[in-house]
């Protein structure tokens, strides 16, 4: 295999569809927000796409059984728009491959009819945040302004080293071909998974998809992040006799 | 070149061949396993693979010549079925060679008509392992059953960080061709060479492929390591002041 | 996205064009010296080349919108001759990507009629500089003596590790392709953005193109640059008891 | 530029050509013998190699013009047989390259129909070698026992690391090409260029080659390098209370 290739599994029929990207990425933020609205919305998955500029590995799964490292598309049937999910295991190792996945995405963007993209990420700030806000970048004025409607917060040229990887080429590279496109950013320490800054992304964009859904899940999974944080801490000062606190160097704990 | 290229040496017409790959890694387990089934079936060479994902390099050998790097398959005629043996000095050095070269021996196992392959490898414990297992992981829950019979051990998740290269690879994109595979790791420190864990592999390999194999070989080279270990322990306590058996970072010696 | 792409905005017709690159290097000698001359001469953008070789990524823009990460061709309309002005965000982050962007630029130029070519940088001394000097290296003996004529300093095997990226191949490659180059180099610490390196090279190209351009912007942030410094050295002074000066391991500061 | 590409200056008709390679490596032992020979012998450029595997680089000579950085082929009509000689500022800078530039260098041999290729470089020891060896590695044991006669010293197993760049793949490729190639080595500290290493590697190559070729020049260097390096080792015991020859880290200077 030398190219990216892109399985078909299922070829739905889809209305006004939108794509929504949680690759991996800081505080697993994106992916956690993706993830969480497959689960809760019940989608189906309808591609896959391998690639060699992806890790040359497999993970093993629970059974024993293995999956090759790869991309995957799902699809969720809405009332009046329907959504398609971008998650995977890992993003492409290297630059060109963050090239070459994202001119695949948006190839089949434009099969499917997809008009407007959500990328979704976190905002590393290296420090604990107690209340997370969303950080906003856009590839259309009109769509900066929508956005604020739904409290997404823009300041000025934040991040400051821009945004890398298939989150940022999905605006870049998508304004070329006439696509609407927005990365939604929860600040995070990006030091841990951060399944509470991924709350507040899912609250903002399940207000702009006008999409309901349930966030038991990641709530509980927030509230045992923050036992873990809070051991953790325990852990430094009792270690540690000075204060070093927003300066920890863990590692990701998921 | 620019281009992985396959020499053909012999066409052998085969009957159900089976792939055992066994390129080097962790504790060279897969190739110790590989290379001793081809001096012990005195298997003959069939092809030989070359790359520019190799290092560019050749190897000296004894008598002055010098052998450019390769991989190497070689073909042994059984009973009931024919083996095809895949080793090699190195496995590719970037991540999109480990793709390509899977591709190029998922290729010629089409072309012999190969349904079933079966990897090789060391699974790394970071400790000293007195008695060595056989971990398994396998890209169908029929073959994971069917390898618990042959006394391999499948963990849930493990090894956590999947499998990496040709191994996985040849799981993982084998998958996608509907061939049969299986990756039998045998647990090892990962510092040193391991014939002894090679030996596990190889009675496990042995008993699913229902061929005999002399093991008097890979029997002497695990005593000659041991007593190796065993030096390198009593040099290790005479230099330090306190126990550090486990974290040893021994380099490779074979 | 797998290949580097050419964009055309406008298809300006060029009378004599001459191209000026201005990307990003030591000091930001060049990128500030083509960037203040884009701005002064009121300059437009004709051309935007897009490559999986430059970083994968968007910058953020004040407005909350972004650009994807690019070089940028500007075209001024002088008396005599036009002039190009080649700027980016980033060089090539790989060796091929280099040698692939800048035959891209040169079939640029072949389109547009350039026979003539300067390309601007900064000459790391590792020391604070006071009073900076324009170093050269030219692709053609007459252009090394006509470009000594506009004060141009050629010192034997200077820069000793040669010119690296677009502004050395442009030469290199150039030649092959019949195009005289020119490459203008400010000397500068290498530590700092430097508008005063930048001020020489733009007052020796001025004099070479004939073309007047006012220096005040790049004046005032000279100025501003001193003061940074200054202040920077007063810290290192309270800080360390002993002098360091010329060893400084400084961030760039723009 | 994306391919690597071939400039032919002359175009010779050869009678029995060999090629000789000197390409940088370890000790500069290999260049400084090829470009001796070129010097000595009046060799005429015949072919430029630009590749975008080399450093995306010119280099600035004395008269402050530039050189891209490139791999260069010149000619040599003797009596018997000529010679071509492959000389350049760099070797490839990636794995692939290497391949590539290699297979580029056996097509040309093809060409020109040479039969045999020396490929000449140093054997780093680590440590300063008072009587340089001349070690040999070839690609078929005709030619191991035909070099045996001109004094060239066969190690079981050495270079333990094998041969690595085009000296190495030239011997490995060009056996596939059915090509005689033969490596000779000097032995050197790996530290410092060392003409005298090279001195010996002439000697046995123009009894190999039966070519008569002053030796002035080099031995010239070899003085000079030779009263650096015991400066070098002055200045080193005045300052170290302990002896650590054999363990320098001295740089290249040549």
């Amino acid at each position: 295999m030398r190219e990216t290739t892109v399985h078909k599994i299922k070829d739905p029929d889809l209305k006004n569809p939108v794509l929504i990207e949680g690759l991996p990425g800081v505080g697993h933020v994106g992916k956690l927000v993706a993830e969480h609205l497959i689960e809760e919305l019940n989608a189906e998955k309808v591609i896959e796409v391998y690639s060699p500029h992806l890790p040359p590995q497999v993970i093993v799964l629970d059974d024993g059984t293995v999956k090759q490292v790869r991309n995957e598309i799902y699809a969720y049937r809405g009332k009046d728009r329907d959504l398609l999910l971008l998650v995977g295991d890992y993003q492409s190792a290297t630059n060109e491959g963050h090239y070459d996945l994202t001119g695949v995405f948006l190839d089949l963007c434009e099969e499917f009819g997809v008009r407007r993209i959500y990328t979704l990420g976190g905002y590393g700030t290296g420090q604990f945040v107690e209340k997370p806000q969303v950080l906003g970048a856009a590839n259309s004025l009109a769509l900066v302004e929508e956005m604020k409607g739904y409290g997404v917060v823009f300041q000025e040229n934040e991040p400051g080293g821009g945004i890398v990887g298939v989150s940022g080429l999905l605006l870049g590279l998508g304004r070329l071909r006439d696509m609407d496109a927005v990365c939604l950013m929860g600040t995070t320490s990006g030091y841990l998974v951060d399944p509470k800054s991924a709350q507040e992304v899912l609250r903002v964009l399940s207000r702009a998809l006008d999409v309901e859904v349930d966030m038991q899940a990641l709530e509980d999974r927030a509230k045992e992040m923050e036992r873990i944080v809070g051991k953790l801490r325990e852990m430094e000062k009792a270690q540690m006799p000075y204060d070093t606190s927003g300066e920890e160097d863990l590692r990701y704990i998921g």
